[in-house]
């Protein structure tokens, strides 16, 4: 047990929820390396969520709403983090749910299909039983897509995504949104919309902001999108990044 | 096998080393975690060696070459990094070698006992048979320390120390020196010598500043060691972070 008034409560609660998961079994090897480099950043920009990450959420959420097959990709780690959060918000923007393992093992995809059964989900996509493809004629595990999602989706939200299995997902032409804590990683200079912010906030921020774009006019989506500038904002966010605190 | 053309290699076989060391038992649940933060801070040096680094390499081991009992505290993830590296400096600058984990269980200081006998490296301290007390009277297991190490030590070398840790280190009265790649971490602002380098570098690095010091007049350690300054150096180390690159 973590003592509330630990200076560091928030962020060892979450080290704690990845520790478990790692011990569940249904990590990669390397994710807890990968929680710590995103736990490095987050101290760096305050654990808070920024202006610049808040309008990467208005984009991407109205880029979502104006597509026709949004898919939202999940690894352990964001299972581990945020399961009720990515659950709701694929409902409330009416994307798809998809398991996309860059260390992809039919014992982890099994393991994570069951959580989201136990959490409420019934369709996701990516599991033993859906049927895969591979992206850009690619065989290569790291290149495989559910036909119902991924592979043929317009729009996909993938957030803790490998620099790698970006590059392939950006090459088969889809809309790229991220959201990951380092502005500078390849998966984040690749993206069309790169949200840097933890997935604990902003997915529940993400939800709030899709029930409100839901009321508004195509209009404002498109020109929300329009007046998004990815490299620009990649640049603002990473002045959020305070050094001096 | 990582391909030598990765973006990523040289950080890439860091990660494997710890993977490995998680997977052979000897590490702590969030090590890994812990390893992935430092990954991210490196990054942002640009993995390299920086000057203010070097600065506090020299303050550091001018400052264990003067020392009567200099310890040098080892964990599991210094370890499975820097195995040879930390001998072949302990040897150079005359210190002890010291396990000294923040999570202590028998299975693991036994695992890394053996490790240092099998890489030639007989008289580890804070193993299973040697003599443990407690620091400042804390009944702790974070407390512990070799009665002829840590316990009795007047400089302790703490690479990739715990916050928690190196707060009862520092109030046992001792010189700490640190090697740490989060210039902001409760760690680095606690130590009287803070280096912040990446340990795969920088211990070789002191192996052979030592060597060069060995041969110089005591009064040019002495004054090297009043020279610096540790918060002027934190901050010139803080400067070193590149955004931009």
């Amino acid at each position: 047990m973590i003592p509330k008034s630990h200076p560091r409560y928030e962020s060892l609660l979450l080290r704690d929820k990845i520790v478990k998961a790692s011990k569940d079994g249904y990590l990669a090897d390397s994710a807890m390396i990968a929680h710590g480099r995103g736990e490095a950043f987050d101290y760096l920009i305050g654990e808070r969520t920024t202006y610049p990450a808040k309008r990467a959420m208005y984009a991407g959420v109205a880029t979502m709403l104006l597509s026709k097959n949004p898919v939202i990709s999940v690894n352990g780690n964001t299972t581990a983090l945020a399961i009720d959060e990515i659950i709701k918000f694929a409902k409330t923007v009416n994307a798809k749910i998809e398991i996309n393992l860059f260390y992809r093992t039919d014992k982890r995809v099994k393991l994570i299909s069951e959580l989201y059964k136990n959490h409420g989900y019934l369709n996701i996509l990516g599991s033993l039983d859906d049927e895969i493809k591979y992206l850009n004629e690619i065989k290569n595990l790291r290149a495989t897509a559910s036909k119902n999602g991924i592979y043929s989706a317009d729009t996909i939200l993938i957030p803790l995504e490998d620099g790698d299995r970006a590059e392939i997902l950006k090459k088969s032409g889809k809309n790229i949104i991220t959201i990951d804590l380092n502005p500078l990683s390849r998966t984040s200079k690749m993206s069309n919309i790169s949200i840097m912010d933890n997935i604990v906030r902003a997915i529940p921020f993400m939800t709030k902001i899709a029930k409100d774009l839901k009321t508004q006019d195509k209009k404002v989506l498109i020109e929300m999108i329009n007046d998004f500038d990815n490299k620009d904002n990649l640049k603002e966010s990473l002045e959020q990044i305070k050094l001096n605190n």
